[in-house]
């Protein structure tokens, strides 16, 4: 039996849209022979569907989509899809108004339909506002082969794995108990960084213990914040990885499962042997390199779907915008990105030097548009209002935010979409303009911390992404990385002025944000314990911000956006 | 015996302060001769505490200030406080770390704890990320008395009065198994308009159904987008209020339960003829000027909970930031209220002069800056690139971002929180500058319709609030209200030109957003097809500004702002 899983890249709300690319995976299954479909979790909706989840009108459509659909499919194909379907009992029972399904679809019918049984509600996931949990796991038969149907966090309950228990129920163990020969998993498993290691160890870890070969089918594509890195993967009885997918792009793949042997086998591109003898793994391989294809698939996505074909942002001659500029070079093209140049009085040569040389070496076009005039403007606007007043933090503001109104000027004249450049670092302690360097429609590296921008400018001067380097041998010029960080909103600033060194810093936000540490906690890590409790104090003074900060590509286990949700008006606790 | 209620104002995260509220309220009960203390849900972290419930060390305090608690409380006084406390079993057997408590502290100790069986996940709530649900529901004894404790939603699952079922469980129902003699109930129950009478309508059919009295204690307070209005009340077994809480204010209450009589009396203030005769109501009464209270509230909370003292906003001239103006100088006097006037070449002479009258009524101090000259230059900055373009949404936003920017530079200066003034209508369809007038840190009447704004100014004109109407007998310009609203961004531009009448509008985004209609729908409403299309659309597109916007003030069933959680890149669906 051939199985083949379709790594759609659906969008949300697109129900013709992603009932073709169901459509299209299909045809290509059925010319290849497979005698089943796996899609990933909720795809003809696109994941995340948030609160269209609680317009009725979404849900109708969607169900006579999924009809037409199953009309419009090779009627010999068992095709499982992703879909939302009402929950008929809720009036009477109580309970939410929908399941978050996968229906089986086949001879231009529904034939079965199974419910996500662990519904999220931890980081970006709300799925308890909207599903209610399924009570059993079920199979169907192809043949005389059981294949257990699962959905995402339903294969996550590993207690063996994780040390922990996150769920009453185990519906993978039920799976068991019921003699299925197979498992596979509808997904739309968010990516952040070292997450398909995690994947794959933790199912490896299941199909292992349970000895059953997992079929696992995951989302592609950039929804918002959220990117879905896809890295759909096959294993078998022995847990082994059979058959991993592309990891940010679209994909398909057909695994053949061996009725004799009980278990899936790779299909025709990989023999047994190479299964075997040389483990399979993802590509790009961790680190720089896979953090860049994320943030390049998250620009790339958003910008398709929201409708914008060209971008503009703001060059300081700063690393933050210059990772940008690269990341939507790489993304959408050179010739679709706009660099502005808006040098102060307080800007150094040497940054409209290295933006000039950046600009160059990416092959994007530039604009310069110098704001000293308008800061003049201003302060004459302001001057009595201002009188004996010194210079400071409105000062400085007022700069970041005019270069901020041109931008937006920019981006309302031509509809470009202004990417928003600020790292992680900055972000948490507040060392950001709101209104200011904030502004744009996506914030591409929100998510970066600053020791990464470096750690990704060098990787890409050593030739590591598909940018053409230029005869120099650097995309990100090395002055750029040299220099000391500084907002240059006044004259010798620099960044460490205010905050901690970087590496510094960036620990103590790791382990703040990401590891919830304590600030005895932290200290004890080694840490100064004033700058712990003054970075502590700037990172929860600074939530009105980020409350306003543009929609910012999530690449770790917790970033500020869906998956933050913190109160503005509080008071200190430590 | 006698029961307290304790309607406090909690801040999150402030352990120490809102202690001290239950302590303060608790001596009121101990020297009036109350058994038995009923305070909010959660008052103990200020609710609600979102991403505060997932940092160890704010919980592990919270813990050990309950217990502080228990020792410094009267030591004869029963005292539930709501807090969360740690599920122990989560570990081993699956669940969330928490529980959303009733704590009973008596005599120096933690005597007994009840757990809220059902979670919200609705709109603003988002419990089942944090709380694992109770199983069963319970009681205390005083003396013979059975009291049995419930925790806001468990008391929402009235299948009767809602003519559906939202849970499989319904803690009042056990409870009446349980054989209890009354219900108490520890809310944190949100404001929006009318919700006052849905609250006691509901309870007061539980309260007939099951022959129990009920004892409701809500929070009071401004929490971020969230108000809380208080209006606890007490019902006796036979239906009838007979304690109403003051609305929008901390307050605090005492009834009796006669055990002769098996039923809840009120306090010495109402005796029992009066109860029988006149049925008690909620104060200030529906409408203008309860949506006036509660906005005034949530102004005065976020500013005082966020640390200011004082607000800066931009007057226009225009109906919605006359109505803001006001509603701060209600919220924090208007000495600590600065209006800016901030007129462009396109203002009318009315504009200003409206203003100036506004702020002459009110007290509050003035600025005037004139815009024309920023705007040349600008202009100036921009000529190379914008030449041969038409002036459009370009020139139009910078004109209020260059506002936004003045605005900005005084809160920066002076340290005044900045409050936005759009309201719903304009907010729904995007007819606001991102980074411009959309600036702010509080949103004061993004939850406000247009239609509304009118209304509330034309009661405030009647004398309806506590500010002191001027000789003239207006608080609001007469011209204010009655000239056709602009934005003025350009010579004779009013907001008919872009927008249906707000009479229309209001009525169609209403349908669209808090009745969830389809087009088709509102349509059959008696609409105009096409422009429920446009408008449709026009909402969905706007998302990507709202995202970005300050909290708003929630005044209705579905606002933007925590409970309103759409994607911003999808395909329209319609």
């Amino acid at each position: 039996m051939k199985i083949a899983i379709a790594q759609i890249n659906p969008t949300v709300g697109n129900l013709t849209g992603n009932s073709n690319l169901i459509l299209e995976a299909a045809q290509k299954a059925a010319s290849a022979g497979a005698n089943l479909l796996i899609t990933p979790e909720l795809c003809l909706l696109g994941y995340p569907p948030r609160d269209l989840l609680s317009v009725p009108s979404f849900i109708a459509a969607a169900g006579e989509k999924l009809h037409q659909l199953a009309q419009d499919l090779p009627p010999d194909l068992a095709t499982i899809v992703g879909t939302a379907t009402p929950n008929t009992n809720a009036v009477k029972q109580g309970g939410k108004a929908l399941f978050n399904s996968g229906v089986l679809l086949e001879g231009g019918k529904v034939k079965q339909i199974f419910h996500k049984r662990l519904l999220p509600t931890y980081d970006v996931f709300d799925e308890d506002r909207y599903f209610e949990p399924g009570e059993t796991s079920g199979y169907f038969n192809i043949g005389e082969l059981k294949i257990g149907v699962t959905i995402c966090e339903d294969l996550w309950n590993n207690e063996e794995f994780w040390g922990k228990r996150s769920y009453a129920g185990d519906p993978i163990a039920d799976l068991v108990k019921l003699g299925v020969d197979l498992v596979v998993n509808l997904s739309a498993s968010p990516y952040c960084a070292s997450k398909r290691q995690v994947r794959s160890a933790m199912l490896q870890n299941s199909a292992q213990r349970c000895a059953l070969p997992i079929v696992y089918a995951n989302q592609v594509g950039g929804n918002d914040d959220i990117i879905f890195d896809g890295s759909s993967f096959a294993i078998n009885r022995n847990a082994q990885l059979i058959r991993v997918l592309a990891s940010f792009k679209t994909d398909f793949a057909i695994v053949k499962y061996d009725e004799t042997k009980g278990d899936l086998m790779g299909d025709s591109l990989h023999n047994e042997s190479a299964i075997q003898d040389a483990p399979l793994s993802f590509d790009p391989p961790e680190g720089d390199a896979e953090i860049w294809e994320a943030l390049v698939l998250g620009v790339q996505d958003y910008v398709r779907k929201c409708g914008f074909y060209r971008v503009v942002l703001g060059l300081s001659g700063g690393i933050d915008s210059a990772l940008v500029a690269a990341i939507a070079s790489c993304a959408i093209g050179p010739q679709n990105v706009l660099g502005v140049l808006m040098p102060s009085p307080y800007s150094s040569d040497h940054s409209v030097n290295d933006a000039l040389e950046l600009a160059k070496n990416l092959g994007i076009a530039i604009e310069m548009l110098p704001i000293g005039d308008l800061m003049k403007g201003f302060d004459r606007a302001l001057a009595d209002l201002f009188i004996d007043t010194t210079f400071g933090i409105a000062e400085e503001n007022l700069q970041s935010r005019i270069r901020g109104n041109l931008l937006m000027a920019i981006s309302n004249k031509f509809g470009h979409l202004l990417l928003s450049t600020g790292n992680k670092s900055e972000m948490a302690v507040g060392y950001c303009t709101l209104y200011g360097d904030m502004n744009g429609g996506l914030s591409v590296i929100s998510d970066v911390p600053k020791t990464r921008v470096y750690s990704l400018c060098n990787w890409l001067n050593s030739g590591g992404s598909a940018l053409k380097l230029p005869a120099n041998g650097e995309i990100i010029p090395r002055n750029i990385i040299s220099k000391a960080p500084s907002a240059e909103l006044k004259p010798g600033q620099i960044d460490q002025d205010s905050l901690p060194p970087y590496d510094i810093l960036d620990d103590i936000l790791r382990r703040l944000i990401e590891e919830h540490e304590s600030i005895a906690q932290i200290v004890a890590a080694g840490h100064d314990e004033a700058v712990v409790k003054r970075t502590v104090q700037l990172v929860m003074r600074a939530e009105f911000k980020r409350r306003q900060a543009a929609p910012g590509l999530k690449i770790s286990d917790r970033a500020f956006g869906t998956g933050w949700r913190m109160p503005i008006a509080k008071a200190a606790f430590y």
